[in-house]
């Protein structure tokens, strides 16, 4: 039946495309999953730079290669990347890896979609409010709105900006030129992106004050209340809070709920940058290091570090039910969020966002989270923590 | 010999992630790569919502599940997608499916690093400079920048955020408030990304001042000049104008060669959005409509629309040979980007972006070039153009 077969728009054949991608599959198996996570191999077969350009050839040219070419080439690629699956891996805050995560990301890219309406989306639409459901609850919210970044210093400049819009809805279409001078608070050390973020945002770093941490990295939530008299005294209007749960540096964790007090005595957003200790949330045992983060106005938590989804999965969450991400971000495109559909298009979450297209960050997550269960995930939370000790 | 097993932190085993994963694989094949492709397959079972969420079932749960669980899930989430791969997607500007692309991506996938250091990615940091450097190639320029972001839209904000820190570089401390108020100019046939993009940055969506196009969708000079002029009458500082090359709706490429002399004459960044259009730079046949683009400040292309890589290959160029990148964005963190390290630390791209960890974006695209040749991918866009006619 000649409709079977493929129209001729396509410009492979699927017989050749399935050997080859078989092979690599198979390339990626013994490389990776076995000798990338195998302690006898190296973590990283290690070229300086001007070596491992030779190596490589990585000149694009006119000419197309064969099939045997190119299995050499991601032989070669493999060969000197880093295999941050690799046991002894410490470099970074991201490293191991889960099966189940990497056969969600392998189905993601296959399917190759972008997550901003039902109908382009279905499942990943549906998927996504889930995941999110189930992330804000371990945060202690029964509502709330959300959405995946690419990556948590995304995700801390969407909370700038969501505060300052909530508190300011003039900045969006009049700028930053008709408000007030701003002021957040942070402490240094938090991560770098809430100062990249400010820069970004327009505020400018100088709009980031920095609130004295103790011994061990922890916000002083009395310097807080000083710093905001301060910022106040000199004519800035504070109007963010970012704590840190789990710093970068020293794994500290600010103390919420002192710091939630100065926030609803001043009226400030609190936001907490749980990028890495998000995940402690899954943990019984340890998950009191985050008390207080259920009075946050925004968590941002990224699975794919202590929960090994893969990179990238960084969640932005909301107790906000009013619908702040879409008033603060949207545009309304008519071409492409077109309110006469024959679906509810509160189902079109592209307008969330400050991207247009957007990938399918949630099944990694999801495909992980239904084959482990939360207590696979907490056990590998805890043992992370006997390890740290 | 012990040593050449896994150490027991991996908590999984090798033999039963391998069987997974080549279920899963498999599956890939069956239902995207044969049947996604097939004409006589649908596009997408459709389902409403409420059904579908019954279908997936969707709820995470505290138990995890057995393999053959796991593999009907991703039967299920293959079945209710949408095959953007199908011969007849045509809903978004993205579609198709490249194998050796989607090779890329799963040996990506697998690997699963991030692109901000030499040391963490050193096949990607020679392979991201040579694809940029290809771009580049092809836009005209034998020097310059870039980097690949997180989507086009990011893309566009990146060049507003660059040509306003070249103008006036203490935004980046001081903030918009120590500025005079600022202009871009772009069409309405622009897209949507300049106005959420202004917003974002803290400019507002008032400074992006509509110029009038053509009743093909092309920006008209003489308007341009006669906007710039007008926001310099009403006390604003005129420093981007943003041309399109491929709008989302029409598909019009804006006349660069003459709106580059306008911004010569004016002393205004030129920012191409090509991020459809940008790959007809490939077809010696169809390259003319960019003509000018060589003029340009900055160009953003997405090779994932029109040359297939796969969501998200979107890369920003710069003609700037003064690391405007970095200076514009940098902060230094000492943690990452250590000054004392034993090899080239220009080779640490991380600092040139508002992300910290950041996807592999490049090779998805390089390997389908090692494949497809140039030669191959200019077929594939003059086949592009052929059935648009």
């Amino acid at each position: 039946m000649a409709d079977s077969k493929p129209l001729p728009s396509l410009d492979w054949d699927p017989v050749a495309a399935e050997a080859l991608l078989r092979d690599v599959f198979g390339v990626v198996v013994d490389e990776v999953i076995w000798k990338g996570t195998s302690a006898s191999e190296k973590v990283c077969e290690w070229k300086e730079p001007e070596e491992l350009k030779q190596l490589l050839d990585l000149e694009l040219r006119s000419q197309g290669e064969s099939k045997e070419q190119i299995l050499e080439r991601c032989q070669a690629v493999i060969r000197y990347s880093v295999k941050t699956c690799h046991p002894r891996f410490f470099n970074q805050l991201f490293s191991g890896l889960d099966p189940h995560a990497l056969a969600g990301r392998i189905v993601t890219e296959s399917l190759n979609t972008s997550q901003y309406t039902y109908e382009i989306a279905p499942v990943f639409v549906l998927m996504e409010e889930e995941v999110l459901k189930k992330l804000r609850a371990l945060v202690g919210w029964s509502s709330g709105d959300g959405v995946f970044c690419p990556g948590g210093s995304i995700s801390n400049m969407y909370a700038v900006n969501l505060a300052r819009y909530q508190r300011f809805p003039d900045c969006k279409q009049k700028g930053l030129r008709a408000l007030p001078p701003l002021a957040l608070f942070t402490t240094k050390e938090c991560h770098y992106s809430i100062k990249k973020g400010a820069a970004f945002l327009g505020l400018g770093t100088d709009s980031v004050r920095v609130v004295k941490a103790d011994e061990r990295g922890k916000m002083i939530p009395e310097d807080l209340e000083r710093q905001i008299s301060l910022a106040e005294a000199e004519g800035a209007v504070p109007f963010l809070v970012s704590a840190t749960s789990g710093t970068t540096v020293l794994g500290a964790f600010d103390p919420l709920e002192a710091i939630a007090d100065v926030c609803q005595r001043r009226g400030l957003w609190l936001h907490v940058d749980a990028a890495w200790g998000g995940s402690v949330l899954l943990s019984q045992t340890h998950r009191h290091l985050l008390d207080g983060i259920q009075r946050a106005d925004s968590v941002a938590w990224n699975p794919h570090k202590l929960l090994t989804a893969g990179l990238q999965c960084s969640a932005l969450l909301l107790r906000d039910t009013t619908n702040l991400l879409k008033r603060c971000h949207g545009s309304q495109a008519s071409y492409l969020f077109q309110q006469d559909k024959f679906y509810d298009v509160a189902l079109d979450t592209g307008d969330k966002v400050v991207q247009c297209g957007r990938r399918v960050d949630c099944l990694k997550l999801w495909l992980m989270w239904k084959a482990q269960g939360g207590q696979g995930l907490e056990r590998r939370v805890n043992q992370a923590f006997a390890l740290a000790r």
